[in-house]
């Protein structure tokens, strides 16, 4: 049996980082076909439509197939001209925006890519979380752990660096991390300085195996990145974590959002969101 | 008049990221109206449904009007317990799956959340570019600039540390940044170490207000943050990347999203993306 082949272009008036990861989520629902990305970001004239239009038709007739089309447009008169091609159209923003309208009993305005926001305090509230992440990487910085959000702790490379990161740029939180390393283990302690900040802690912790193989590509057949020195670190590390009553997650088979959405989920903080959205995220029972 | 208030619940069996961002693209269409967020990501299990479900019909009672419910749930069961809600849905999955399995003449496989990529050759490639990134911010490592994807140079503050990383994380570039620093502008020259890079060198500028408000925060009334310096070095580093030849973006009004997926159109380089997808952005006209 041959894999079916299928191109699949996203288009969208914004970036399409949006309308590609949800198309993505839902095109891996299907095991057997190979899909061929191209994408359209900042599709924002009709210009640049009947170009696009013009390859959608190119695909059709090259494939002998008719390319998958998922898209948002919010500018009506784009949307109609791609809507002539050859293809198969998931239409998101077209799909559901005429429902809301009526549920909500108001016009869109039209307003073309307001998804991410570009200024104003939302904005500085981000780029200000992102540096303070960079500043207190590693326990690189301590002072100023007072304004922390959150302080993740656990043993070189299990996940921390990533998790801040992400954590300051998709939720405009400032997360602090700090190792723990084989000195903190031999006192039995956690770091001194992390004390004064015990509420604020929260563990990441990995299987021996995968941290064995990630060490070994930074410090090739040393101690640090041994089997046996992993599997150490990582018991040593829990039982700490377990003691001194500090929530941990493991890395192992969690992507950075999947970590990320969980601490908020602990944190049940105000997340990063419009400036009239108390929001909310319901922690799992 | 008085403001219309709404809640909305974005439900997903992952992380809810992504039906968030699009519900929000979407809900930011209508003016005058105050939405209310709270998020169930995770949800997926029954226990947790009738959780929702019971919280969907309690939101409906106690503010008179039903709630807006964005949601993506590949469980049918799952998916049916919560449409017996009292609420207007906007179910992405359910709308979509059905039309797509008679498309590609395949049942989708019901594999939950796999929007992110957890393990394997792209998740390690994925970690390697922001372990890289951070290696690379602000100049502090010029060792290895031989495999960076690309070197974003500009005046300190604009904006080259947020897209740095944003262009790791999302896309899994090895994105390098080096400063423009008033020495550069006197000696009229680019940083020496760049040289050999010309080719991967891409610029960031400002307008100089922001500037001066931004540095302004980070140095109170320094010289650094003046506005007639900021007006001076913008002025200098936009000289010196035309001479050079340097492409470069005006951050001031661009969210870092935007950025990134422009800088992305211009390296027309392959995207982070599913192994059998030979991903292409197409540059604008």
């Amino acid at each position: 049996m041959t894999t079916q082949k299928r191109t699949v272009i996203y288009i969208s008036d914004g970036t399409g980082i949006t309308v590609e990861t949800l198309g993505r989520g839902m095109l891996t629902q299907f095991d057997g076909i190979e899909f061929h990305a191209i994408r359209y970001p900042f599709l924002d004239s009709l210009e640049k439509a009947a170009q696009c239009l013009e390859q959608i038709n190119a695909i059709n007739r090259r494939e002998g197939i008719q390319p998958i089309v998922i898209m948002t447009v919010t500018h009506p008169e784009i949307c109609a001209l791609l809507h002539r091609g050859q293809a198969f159209f998931m239409d998101l923003f077209d799909t559901f925006i005429a429902p809301l309208e009526q549920e909500l009993g108001s016009r869109h305005t039209r307003a073309v890519g307001r998804s991410h926001s570009q200024s104003g305090p939302q904005y500085d509230t981000r780029i200000a979380a992102i540096n303070f992440t960079m500043a207190h990487d590693d326990g690189i910085a301590d002072a100023d752990l007072d304004y922390a959000d959150l302080i993740l702790v656990g043993v070189s490379r299990s996940g921390k660096t990533p998790t801040s990161l992400y954590l300051s740029m998709q939720f405009s939180l400032k997360a602090a991390n700090y190792p723990l390393i084989p000195e903190d283990f031999e006192r039995d302690q956690l770091p001194q300085r992390l004390l004064p900040y015990r509420d604020k802690l929260f563990g990441l912790t990995i299987a021996p195996e995968p941290l064995h193989r990630i060490r070994e590509i930074r410090r090739p057949n040393s101690q640090y990145a041994s089997l046996e020195n992993c599997r150490h670190e990582v018991k040593a590390a829990e039982k700490m974590m377990r003691r001194e009553g500090i929530k941990w997650f493991d890395t192992t088979s969690r992507s950075i959002e999947e970590l990320a959405v969980q601490l908020m989920q602990e944190l049940t903080v105000m997340a990063q969101s419009t400036p009239n959205d108390e929001s909310l995220i319901v922690p799992s029972p």
